[in-house]
């Protein structure tokens, strides 16, 4: 079974990749890595919650907008793979949480990427990951995150 | 027209790249990328203004200092690319923002990175991005960005 | 003397590192690199001091934080170098330090780490570096270095 079938098979599907802005894009490629912006976890374009983890929003639904976010990094990497999700190897995450300040448990917010992309991708997706608190985030999303991939040959 | 003279033209000069301290450098090679170390927005070796953007600093301002950054960060690459600025890639930008707990406009804070960087270097300019809010910064620095970058072939 | 011995003097020994946890691994390769998951200051498997620098932490406390999570990093890169630290060179380290809001020495804090690597490491010790002040990190812990490495051929 192919990682798309994979993440259908979770009842999840690629969100569109967002279109480039200026002299900013989704995605760069150099010296055979990729390197993504750091993706929000929108839904549709907008962001199901905003806030700070341990303030507005709970860890349960954080480690849901990881997960979002994670769809993002998945359909950003894609789209320099011809999307195919059989050639993104994830290589490295770093999840930013917008943080109250009491709270400590960012590592389990990043669960909820780092296992979106294990159960779709298999051993592409094992990564190594930082997780982050800080003060706010853009539109104040309570997740960014942003990832080294590996594009494999077809 | 060449790097040099778009850069000349919107009136910028590149400032000198700071002199390496002990196991620190500002910028280190490996893996035909590089990467240079956090460049804050000093201005003949001082920082204009210091603080929170959404406190003491207004986003206008932190616009300027993103772009003061973005120089700084564009003397450091072009120091391994035999001052050459033509030479000069930007793949990847991480913009951290010193934010007051409710500002959320980290974006359009790294806009004024992002603008620059594609002003002066046209396609090579256009990089992927994260911008993150964060506590504090050295020194006071509203904005401190980062950069992966690629020396093309002369 | 090689990086081994010069670690001996200094009377620090490598930490183990810490087992793989589901799709999150401590450290990944891609393109010639190697990055390290972010490492905390862990000793024997706990942290000795959690809080906010220039809170509940000390800048000469949190500067040996920032040397025991140098010292995880260096254990990391060398479980992808045969365990040989003379074949591992830093090219990167991104230190996050949970930081109260008026704390703005968070360079000082990274030289815990940088002088490590440069003391152990030599030349190969020498990297470029990012120091950002951060609302929070897992576990409450002070600092989180992230690294990349080279690994040089034997």
């Amino acid at each position: 079974m192919g990682a798309a079938e994979r993440l259908a098979e979770l009842g999840e599907t690629l969100p569109e990749v967002p279109a480039p802005a200026a002299a900013y894009v989704p995605v760069a490629m150099a010296g055979g890595l990729v390197m993504t912006a750091g993706q929000l976890p929108l839904v549709d374009g907008s962001l199901p919650l905003t806030g700070r983890v341990g303030d507005q929003v709970e860890l349960d639904e954080a480690q849901d907008l990881a997960r979002r976010a994670a769809l993002n990094v998945l359909a950003v990497a894609a789209s320099v793979a011809d999307g195919d999700l059989d050639r993104v190897r994830i290589v490295k995450l770093t999840v930013f949480v917008a943080s109250a300040p009491d709270f400590v448990e960012q590592h389990l917010v990043a669960n909820g990427a780092s296992n979106l992309l294990g159960d779709v991708l298999g051993d592409n997706g094992v990564h190594a990951r930082s997780a982050v608190g800080v003060a706010a985030l853009p539109l104040g999303a309570p997740v960014e995150i942003e990832a080294v991939v590996e594009v494999l040959d077809a």
